[in-house]
């Protein structure tokens, strides 16, 4: 699993007693997934169908960091399905752990549009590809 | 289900293809949730513990408004199990829908704490009680 | 009176002095008038036109949940006439209360524009109608 | 009146139909009437108690730049009464007027506290008289 | 330096250490020149090319008030360029200076556009020459 | 230069104009460097003290990712200089060049204090040496 986007733990994220506030986290899940996926398919025009259950499995708080890492599951026709964790930095605790997010790419009128993908990519290696 | 909160989409909700951003979204249930259990279990310290999978039926666009419904499943001995859906008040569209939300109350030291509640109480009963 | 929309206070909705921002409170006041008000007119393009006196009774602290209610006052020709109240539903005291909030239906050219609703509806109602 | 704070409208300060949100609006008042009354009374532990009534006469678009007036009407005995105007800076027309914002000192317990203050000051002429 | 837009620090501009977060302010800043440009160079497409070296003097705390500087150093063909200084009303300290910030003013290819303006103008005195 | 952190453009990250708001990438890029700093130096008590001139070269748009990147420069007694490289995923264009951040740990008075670091260790080396 990579992880990539950190977040710094700030007043604004907190819930009322003072520890991570769990809508805020799945905001940043949603996020990085998201980002994740478009990234893969080379469509902006992708979006969240389906998360599997979320466990919380410990918090984290203010000033603590959290990494959140994704790794792909499985490629199919017009999805992607991606696995979730985020770390907690300072303490080196699992925050919360997603088994499936299924991400759909969609065409202009929002219909499930197939992808053609089948392997992760990264931009370097599409770059020497052309 | 009794649907209680209601929000106006917003230019701030939107994920960049221009329909509700799914982040937002798992926010305001999440949020939902949190309040509905602190007031049935009258305790301020009540975290979500656990969300079953989460079904993206249908989206929403900017100006649409949504309203969320919390029910009841279960009342455990430190936890209360509710479940959500949400709809959109144009389209009458289910919007989410989600099964299980687990919120568990907990005492000062952070650990779950029974919270001797067996069945859904209204303010007002609470008030001709006493 | 109906209460529907709820807000846990968190600490982005917090003044410096560490209680709710009246600020907040009036923007989350303002947002329920619109919703209520485009349910009601079906139009989505209702503005707020006028807000008569607000009295802050009581404050609230963060972690307190506060319930926001609406009923309608008056149907005019282009106009929907509101009163509100805010109560915070851990000490069952009264926030805010305004007697008037006046919103406007408008064409797409931003005239004010008859909406023809005399009473209130519920959207169960407008359903049994077809 | 003295023109100080300034905004500019961003995509994130508008309602549904495109054009300022009223809520935004009155969160902006909110919070200049509050450090101005700071300020003047010099007491941090300033809040609002009172607005008048407000009118909405004229809106304003995404792009456009507000600046937001203050000026005061009197000073009470634990209380400062001020007045607030909005303008546009592009179109030059006023987009609220409200009569008076009534703010009030508080102590540490949170009951009015007289401030002792009769009339405007500024801060240089506070360090001229040091 | 003429000092207009004040800022309330709030619980949401807090880092984590419970100071200013140096980010908020630097967004302060960028927006508070941009709209100072606009209003100048009369043109809504105006964007931050350059900002020069910033020094962080001293911090401010939650519920303190700060005012942000700006002032003109020189006209370019298409760029402005401006000065900025953010002070604490609290403690009458400096909390950062900036030497130049570059403002650019654009066409609708987003492309430079001289802006013809050779001095800071006031909105009254362009209102007496019309 | 490693890069983490990605956001996703959405609209409340706008400037009116409708490309990437230069405050909001400011934000974006303190947290960034804060957060670095704070694993490199194992203080949470890590302000920045210092950023060199930036320029904005490209842009984005809503929809598009960035990208940010952090390389240590030198690690001085009680500070840490970083520089910052913000990356256009979709256009492989350079966004932002921040050539020195120099981030200051503190103790509990506020005064610097010094790290004792030398280079950069990741998490997985300092565990493997306790």
């Amino acid at each position: 699993m990579r992880f990539h986007t950190r977040k710094w733990i700030k007043p604004e994220d907190l819930n009322p007693n003072g520890t991570l506030f769990g809508g805020r986290l799945l905001e940043w899940i949603d996020e990085e997934a998201a980002l994740y996926a478009i990234i893969q398919l080379e469509n902006p025009k992708t979006v969240t169908k389906y998360i599997s259950e979320i466990d919380f499995i410990s918090s984290a708080k203010q000033g603590e960091i959290v990494e959140i890492g994704i790794e792909v599951v499985k490629f199919g026709t017009a999805s992607l399905t991606l696995k979730c964790e985020v770390r907690n930095k300072m303490t080196r605790q699992t925050v919360i752990k997603v088994d499936k997010i299924i991400m759909v790419s969609l065409d202009n009128n929002g219909n499930p549009e197939p992808h053609g993908k089948h392997k992760v990519e990264f931009v370097k290696d599409r770059l020497n590809e052309t």
